[in-house]
């Protein structure tokens, strides 16, 4: 009976407002579904909105800090895991999620995105990056799904994570 | 309103029957107290008695994991996080513990307990190890903590936690 | 006096023919720069071939290694560094790295050009794969170079490296 | 013919003396029987005597380093690996070397004297902490071994690792 965890990933600081706004529509959305949902758990950007939204819908957040500050943890994560191991932990995040949602697609994001195909965890692309979405469509065809916003993203990884 | 995450930590295939009974009355301890209970995640010994007994008295449970093999992962622990690191992911543990109980001394067991001292986490010793639980306190006078049974350990713990 | 270390990055047992040609080429041209070759360290595709291309010049070869099997090191690798911890031993390479090159673009490739990327270090693209290059130049123009042979990725990286 | 690594572990801004002054001595001694010399990697304590006994021989020195703070970097340090993961760069040091001297036993010396001890990599300890020597010789009697200079941990050392 265990719980079902989405990676909600997407850039800190200088993550865009659309994306942000995603972000929490995600966390809610997921919430809804009665799935955990699991960021990189800084007070910033995509993490903290994801995890609000998520909590908004009273759901369970992780998070999967970077770094040993406390400081640096959102008020939204019930659970934070400390790692202290920067971007090392950016693995921990692809193998943990049952599936990953990238809001965005920075240098980070872009690494969670490549190390989730890698461990075959299916991930969907809610970007208005072209170029990525080509990219990591032709590299795991079958891994990579395209959503425009998400509603549909959450109905698809419905469809991905039915049995 | 962050909840409080003991790490209980112990062998794996190779834990002593004593060790394993008392990890389980510290699952269901501290689960009572509404404390999540973390544990190294796998399907043997310590860990997965810890996690048991946390489970029957309906508390929380994480198991940080050292490989991604999924049948490896106990079925009592509810949040499943995949490091894929080995050892290296005690120092996980260590960090993500506000306070850790070591039942027994071998040495994974020991390499928690001196990275949690080395990151000013406090540590419960619960083992017939009378060479360790010396070389410890010795380490770090403040921190270490020496109990003769689960139910003492929990109140060294909640004493220790006050604010 | 500390020697520069070029990571070459590839893929393992699924390395293409060209890119295995590449990586050979590379890791003699770097040893013959008197720089230090990092690889996977893996005895597979490129990364067994850079190394063997470095100790056929006379060059020093470093392997962070992702399991502590050592049948899987590649004899070319004077030193192995045991990690562990699979995947997320990537963010090692792209951090060691002063620079990093990368024959071709599999899912490991392109979660190591990412994180050198976060990191900051410049990356030379060695591949055919078009969108990959798209996709990279586009996140990091400053940082992304392409060369089309092992020659030309040299010549872009001693000017890279030039104080 | 891969060279054999040993691993000197110890304290660092807070080292004493003695245990600074052995590692300079072991440094130099490892060198000598052209052996490589591995540490924590930094400008203090045991780490950067080692390294700087190391270099005086003439030997080649590897420092795996917690952070990416360059300036933390020994100058005696012809290879720093940056792993930016903490004391969870410990297990590296365990599994990379061929066996370990430890140089005092403070808490991180401990967490990397137990990682080897579990990944079976022979340790030899040079300190004045009697309660230390005794846990761990208990705890691991065919692997640990207790020395009571340099010159005597390094005659030591060729027993053990001579096939």
């Amino acid at each position: 009976m265990r719980k079902i965890i989405i990676g909600v990933m997407g850039p800190g600081e200088r993550a865009r407002e659309d994306h942000v706004r995603n972000a929490f529509e995600l966390g809610r959305l997921i919430a809804q579904e009665g799935w955990v949902t699991l960021t990189g758990g800084r007070n910033a950007g995509v993490m903290e909105a994801a995890s609000l939204g998520a909590k908004e819908a009273g759901g369970l957040t992780l998070g999967i800090l970077p770094t040993r500050d406390r400081n640096l943890i959102s008020v939204a994560v019930d659970i934070p895991i400390i790692t202290d191991m920067g971007s090392a932990r950016n693995n921990i995040n692809a193998l943990t999620s049952d599936l990953i949602i990238a809001c965005g697609l920075g240098t980070g994001t872009a690494s969670e995105v490549a190390l989730a195909l890698k461990a075959n965890t299916p991930v969907i692309l809610l970007t208005e990056n072209e170029e990525g979405k080509r990219f990591f469509k032709a590299l795991k065809p079958k891994l990579v799904f395209i959503a425009k916003e998400p509603s549909e993203a959450i109905q698809m990884a419905k469809e991905i994570l039915s049995p």
